[in-house]
């Protein structure tokens, strides 16, 4: 996470009418290490009081109220809507999310921006969306588009902060069995099933590699190589000394 | 989205207390189009009638209860469990959502699978994390990792559901306007610049380059293009013929 992209950007929710949604909306805010939230004539002027944001008590007293879009805004040169499918302002280019945020993220590298949320019945306003340069959407079924708003907030703010980079990570790759242990198992197998009776490996050529294959398909841990030896030895040793 | 993916993946919830949060999570698998809800042990037995899950009612409906973990995972040859930093059982790999999603994305491809969800107090337990192969964590801040659970899954459900190439698209490229139009629209304002006094092109070589980086930078769209035309025109005729 880059500090500052989340100190740049301001969250900006327009006539919300059920507060424990604003103190849903902040605890996303604080899950994903965002502290600007900014309240446009909330319906209930006494949220603060109303809400238990788990978490997230600091953000919701330090959220500032403002009677008008324009005044919330007026420290931000990039603002974004949100909207959904069938935006009612054709004028504005709509992105879905994973686009937008790349074009959001780009300007919060160096520069304030907002995302203004609308009142969970009715969205923004074509006033409110004059404020904004583009919209997002956030990529729901044509069927049932509406997300809960603590949950559209939680998906953006996610967007925003996801690392593209660690989907191709392979994290704890170095706890995992190398081969020599993994040949070793190997090996362990074989003679147990050889001892077993089910396997007669000289007639099956090819039954050793697809045992070999088998184990290392498992994605063994380290750790627990010698565990798996451990049982095999065991049966192995019972195999040859039956009781 | 490919239909195969959602209808393959179970959404499993162990524990949970609050209904309106079973309402939240069916809410957001309904809006990202998943439909396979299953609840362990729910805290309130009558959690059909507490809850109220816009646009995700039939999903609620057709929600299965399981007296324990196992009997929910029955027919899922993949389970994923979710966690905070902490894992309490340091015996299963964990790993960052993004990365997690794509394991459980191939293997949605052409199996079944579980993705479970703890209560809102105690997360999962060790038994629980014992029917899982992996746990996935939504990159939180250390100091505010705990989300909401509704917030949790509609994050998890949209990391499934996302697309990469999006991020890369540019939509709307041809509402654009295009070079001829942004051309005429530099050589107007040339023009106006011109007859307004504030622009010598001839001392100034380079200053009609940059007025026509200066067009391009703006992404005009091709509707507008005649607007900005009228426009120029217009200023253009007044500063010919003064009043």
């Amino acid at each position: 996470m880059s500090a500052g992209l989340q100190e740049r950007l301001a969250v900006v929710l327009v006539e919300t009418r059920n507060p424990l949604n604003i103190g849903a909306v902040a605890r996303a805010m604080s899950n994903f290490g965002f502290s600007d939230l900014r309240l446009v004539r909330p319906y209930d002027a006494a949220f603060r009081e109303a809400v238990s944001a788990v978490g997230a008590g600091e953000l919701m007293r330090s959220a500032r109220v403002h009677p008008g879009l324009g005044e919330a805004l007026a420290d931000c040169s990039l603002v974004v809507g949100t909207a959904g499918i069938e935006a009612r302002e054709p004028e504005l280019p709509v992105l879905r999310l994973e686009r937008g945020v790349r074009v959001l993220r780009r300007h919060l590298s160096s520069a304030r921006a907002a995302i203004v949320f609308g009142s969970e019945k009715s969205g923004l306003s074509n006033e409110d969306l004059s404020y904004c340069r583009m919209l997002v959407r956030i990529p729901t079924r044509r069927e049932h588009e509406s997300m809960n708003l603590g949950q559209a907030v939680a998906v953006a703010l996610y967007e925003l902060i996801r690392q593209p980079g660690a989907a191709r990570q392979m994290p704890q790759a170095a706890q995992l069995a190398e081969g020599e242990a993994l040949e070793r198992i190997t090996l362990l197998l074989k003679e147990m099933m050889a001892l077993s009776g089910e396997y007669h490996f000289e007639e099956q050529k090819s039954a050793e590699e697809k045992l070999r294959q088998l184990v290392r398909r498992t994605g063994l841990r380290e750790a627990d190589a010698p565990i798996w030896m451990g049982i095999l030895r065991q049966a192995i040793w019972r195999l040859k000394n039956p009781a």
